[in-house]
């Protein structure tokens, strides 16, 4: 039996304000690769709830809403487009920031 | 002043097991957008919140992202894939689906 790679995996970059999580992927991927990626920090854990989220990196529209619920207990959520130069809030429970405000980065 | 239409629209079907949102756009939109949807159906006053929500068609990221969070009251929330022939469930509060499941439809 030959161990294969997680085909999801992450590199994680801790900011003062939020964590930036970048998705690299190794395709093709299946929507069953969601329950084994590696290096998905637990931000609850690491008592960085209390900051905001950046996921950023190419990746299906189900990963993203996958990683996006699962950081539902962070002050916010946010994802980041190169066409904006920065990442836009789809959900805080912070009074600095509303869903559709854009974090330049 | 000129009544613009909104950029983001929705085609609702109203199916027994879930709601199917068909996302519109009128290119390009921005994040602000998200303030002016149109036709965005309120499925708890609905009384439809106790079924799954499926979202399809093209749209950036975030606004999935938004979306995927507006209906975390509902059931189960998944995300068409054209090329899974079915949608990925990406939150669940049903004992039946699980995230990662894809539902063919």
């Amino acid at each position: 039996m030959i161990n294969t790679p997680p085909k999801i995996s992450f590199s994680v970059q801790r900011e003062q304000e939020y964590t930036l999580l970048e998705i690299a992927l190794a395709n093709p991927i299946e929507p069953n690769d969601i329950h084994h990626m590696q290096n998905l920090p637990d931000l609850v854990n690491e008592n960085r709830a209390s900051l905001g989220v950046i996921l950023s990196g190419r990746g299906p529209i189900w990963l993203y809403g996958y990683l996006i619920h699962h950081y539902h207990p962070c002050m916010w959520v946010a994802v980041f487009d190169p066409k904006l130069n920065g990442a836009v809030v789809v959900q805080s429970h912070s009074e600095k920031y509303n869903a559709a405000d854009v974090i330049p980065i």
